[in-house]
């Protein structure tokens, strides 16, 4: 660990600080080269704009950027740090919006924890921009600014830690529960966490045919039941009529168990409890609410998914984030509604599915990759993900209306 | 004209739109690449900026970050057309960053005409750079809204189109009267335009010499005096104590004219007027006060400047901006002083009287260039502005204590 520790911070630091850089892609080396990029050459394309404010997608680079924007309140599983503290991470993920689907994106710090000054920030600046990633910050403020923001924003406005999150795990929810032969619309379903990744999901989980008075969550004073005075807006939404209040009380004969919430929270006996063949996503990150060891040692009918690389089954919001934005972006969707959501998961379903190319194998680094209980999700590598995915979402967005312009004649898809 | 237009047009839509994108700058092909770039190494330095705020700069790129942030509000000599239709300028301005000082630039439209809302936003995401290029705000509220950024961020503030034009005028106006065989100290000066440029241009030039009461400014409504009303506190501060109410008035034995208002306000017989061995810039773009033939027809000891590339002495932003930001950079400056204003001058200044190396002639396309009335400014393409004027820059920093650490010892300079 101490090692990760060193090797991640030399990362960071050398040869230069940081992770992503600006670069230009226009010729600029001569007088010739300038007197058409800036003075007096610009002008014209400044007319353009002037004249027809679409105009903005042909002579700039808009349309292919994204901002990854926070204020730090929640960095990771690390809290509130600071917006600066959160910098690293806003970097990261431009670099895999670069890496994984060529968007141009740069990232934001809002050094202002008052929602309010930073919806009106964000609504300021957002022009700027093709599209808006909402990263990192603290439930249950995350929900009203991205409201706001949707409804004040003329481009796509997404709150990854919510969304992305929700489609990965909905994705793998509906292999994982084809596999063990058993039906979203019937399965209960328990929700370890009640923050802005759970909500999101739970809420996903109904949008694709889940009940939701078949779904427990819980927060840290147990069962989010209806009797509770002490619910926010959004967790009231999952307010279940029960006379049930411990984890232990709704963990029988549960079909599925998420996990959004903290290191070794499910207990082998806790597993013990829950329905024949079940689901058990421990997306606790690093340290998962149950080792894959220990529950696969505790009953062998289970699937088991986390938040790490170095398991079968990572739900990684990279599966998602960048193909949502890719496909929105290319046809210049006005927002990312919940058909391209639903796009996206059955998207990422399908390729789960489909024989795996000998290249995706190499890229991914492994020999064989069989759909079954130890393969219910792609790899981060698969680069069939950008071609799959981002078309759902393009066609999602077209079939659903809020698409701008026609699917790109020079599309990657 | 319509040539260029065309070839501007295409220049900034093909092959792709837009001048500038986004770059990775360290490994992210392999799973354990994205292990240090992402989850779970990101963590560290997160940890690190969240003990000590200064490891910002040692693990994320901020230091080398400048945004560049309009409101569109007067977009070079067109006017208010809005925030987005500044797009391609302030893309242009980022590529120039990077092409002459390797800053990484982006660029920001906020949405908004109101200049308290402008302030707050900024205040609000300065800290994610490691400066701010404030360009294409009109005038009066771009002072306002300096003044106040510059107070609330900690990182430096810089608006371009007046301090940027203004260090590049002095430099030039001190080279062109030193050949005129004048002092700044006794000439009298004829400023016909009052905008952010011209007050920025005068306050500049009385910093490195010019005695305020010879200077005589002009708005649309003739000479600023001190029996004036109508004045805003800026031009009030070149409000003169005289009688004298046209620009012929105040031409009469003038040694400098300079003009940033607009084409032709400058006649032959105005030039007339002027002292011996006078000096006239004539900036306003692209069509100059005085075109340089006529001025040069109707007499031959005058010096002039213009705005434009394609005659001798063109007083040009990019002369100074991408260096200030490196030299404030390098060594982490609050902010941009008149400390280092006047150190760019004279940095600039300098360079145009040492002898040119061959190969900036060759860069320049010149076969040759001697410090006289048709060479009192650098090219733009002469490298030694990188290195002469970012060090002056850094020292000045230094010298007046606001650097925040030592010049970098990996210094290009």
């Amino acid at each position: 660990m101490s090692d990760l520790r060193q090797q991640a911070l030399d990362y960071h630091a050398n040869p230069q600080p940081g992770k992503i850089a600006m670069t230009v892609t226009k010729p600029s080396q001569t007088s010739q080269d300038l007197a058409l990029a800036y003075s007096p050459g610009v002008a014209e394309p400044v007319r353009e704009i002037a004249n027809d404010a679409e105009a903005v997608f042909q002579y700039t680079n808009k349309g292919n950027t994204v901002a990854v924007i926070s204020n730090g309140t929640a960095i990771l599983g690390l809290g509130n740090l600071g917006a600066m503290a959160s910098k690293p991470v806003m970097e990261g993920k431009s670099l895999l919006f670069k890496r994984f689907a060529n968007i141009d994106s740069f990232d934001i710090q809002v050094n202002n924890e008052d929602p309010n000054a930073f919806i009106e920030t964000v609504a300021n600046i957002a022009d700027s921009f093709g599209g808006i990633n909402l990263e990192d910050i603290k439930a249950p403020e995350c929900f009203e600014i991205e409201k706001a923001l949707i409804e004040r924003c003329q481009v796509p406005v997404f709150h990854d830690d919510q969304h992305g999150t929700a489609i990965v795990t909905a994705a793998a929810m509906l292999n994982a529960l084809e596999i063990q032969g058993k039906d979203l619309n019937h399965a209960k379903i328990v929700c370890l966490g009640a923050g802005a990744a759970a909500i999101a999901c739970m809420q996903l989980l109904v949008t694709c045919g889940a009940q939701r008075e078949n779904i427990y969550m819980l927060d840290r004073k147990g069962v989010i039941h209806t009797c509770r005075d002490d619910l926010n807006e959004y967790k009231r939404l999952f307010a279940n009529n029960t006379d049930k209040r411990t984890l232990q009380d709704v963990l029988f004969e549960a079909d599925v168990f998420v996990g959004v919430s903290g290191p070794n929270l499910l207990s082998a006996d806790d597993l013990s409890l829950m329905a024949k063949n079940p689901v058990v996503f421990a997306c606790s990150n690093p340290d998962p609410e149950i080792s894959p060891e220990v529950a696969l040692q505790t009953r062998d009918d289970v699937i088991v998914a986390t938040g790490r690389s170095d398991y079968p089954n990572q739900v990684n919001n990279v599966l998602c984030f960048p193909f949502i934005f890719r496909g929105a972006l290319d046809v210049r969707a006005k927002e990312i509604n919940d058909a391209m959501k639903v796009a996206a998961v059955h998207a990422i379903r399908e390729i789960t599915k489909q024989p795996v190319p000998e290249d995706v194998l190499a890229a991914c680094g492994e020999v064989d990759l069989v759909f079954g209980k130890n393969y219910i999700i792609p790899k981060p590598m698969d680069s069939r993900l950008l071609t799959e995915v981002a078309r759902a979402v393009a066609q999602a967005a077209i079939d659903s209306g809020v698409a701008q312009i026609p699917m790109p004649a020079n599309s990657i898809y």
